[in-house]
């Protein structure tokens, strides 16, 4: 059975950056299991409409359809149980829906004006109207503009960091002595910067930097080794 | 075996506000453990020095005693793994780390500046010098200036919020289907506030206004009974 994953790409193919998509790509490696690569462009709604889903990923398992990165994640947990754990139990996965909100609204949420430009510059040009349109509603200001205080953005965006950086000054990971979806969750975002700009969102000396280091090795340096800035 | 707690109070015994204290009240009953509070001003350093603490909970469980209220929670969950689970699994565990330092920065951080002169009305002449001073250094200004600004400071605090929102909006508590010490961490800070002061944290149309509303009424309504303002 060949499973396979809709991902967000932009003109290359291989620059796979959506930070849901990555959350999947971890999930998917952390419990072992192979899926190939759909890629997909913001304006390709109609080849995920069958998959009742206008955004990726979509996730498809033999005859199972499953869009939403946190749904992916729950539906991974519970058809292959037997692989490692993505929540290490109940009392996890209930907190994990708080870190992904969390991971949305202040890690991601944070992220976006000060990327949003260069994620811009990668677009195929029909893709890029869709974009500018759409996110420039969200920021309220244009892509430019918010790329343009993107120093001042970045010291709140590290400050809001604070509740993961100290949870690491006592632990490897969010999960514990090893990663799991938590880290994912926050990792994802992360990726996605890196796929798409230069840049620097983490200072070297902070602990969320070594940690993203080690994210960016595991499953044999998956992360690192797809295309990115160095940052 | 009679178990004890130091627990913070001013000059009414009956009238417990730590935050951290009550993360562990609401732990011990989740755990169905009944311990007798012994009453514990800031000034009463030399009674918990014993301990190797300088600040409360303490708790004392026979020859035991733990300070620090993750540390106990930690070790209730270790020592009594037949009573109901705090963390619902070593995935709980880890996430319930960072969400612990979530309460303690953008909670329990939010609400300080907000109820810091009313916690000083509930204290002993003593105990109020030595609040004021380190308070206001922790705040960089004077209790009467921060307590002055709270309508503004309350519109982010509910922001901070939106994570733990956008949660409850697909699960009744924290934990879960069932309040866990993820619950208890968020509420020991919202008791706090609710003993020592009369400023309305929150609006009644809030989702997290409910689950208030249940974690007040828990445990025959243990925290709803104890002295506070109806907020």
């Amino acid at each position: 059975m060949t499973r396979k994953l809709f991902e967000l790409c932009g003109t290359e193919t291989e620059r796979v950056f959506s930070p849901f998509c990555w959350r999947t790509r971890m999930a998917l490696a952390h419990k072992d299991i192979k899926a190939e690569t759909i890629p997909w462009r913001f304006s390709e709604k109609d080849a995920i409409a069958p998959h009742q889903s206008d955004k990726v990923p979509v996730l498809i398992d033999g005859e199972t359809s499953i869009a939403d990165s946190w749904a992916i994640a729950n539906y991974l947990e519970d058809t292959y149980p037997d692989r490692p754990s993505l929540f290490g139990g109940e009392g996890g996965r209930a907190m994990g829906r708080m870190l992904n909100w969390w991971g949305d609204t202040v890690v991601l949420g944070g992220i976006f004006p000060m990327i949003a430009a260069d994620i811009h510059g990668l677009l195929r040009p029909a893709d890029q109207a869709y974009f500018r349109k759409t996110r420039e509603a969200r920021l309220g200001k244009t892509l430019e503009e918010a790329a343009a205080n993107r120093d001042q953005a970045v010291e709140g965006f590290r400050n809001a960091l604070n509740p993961m950086r100290l949870t690491l000054k006592t632990q490897t990971y969010l999960g514990g002595t090893s990663p799991n979806y938590a880290d994912y969750i926050v990792f994802g975002p992360f990726q996605w910067a890196r796929a798409t700009s230069p840049f620097k969102l983490l200072k070297e000396d902070d602990p969320v930097y070594a940690w993203r280091e080690k994210l960016l090795d595991a499953f044999g340096g998956m992360a690192r080794n797809s295309p990115g800035y160095v940052v």
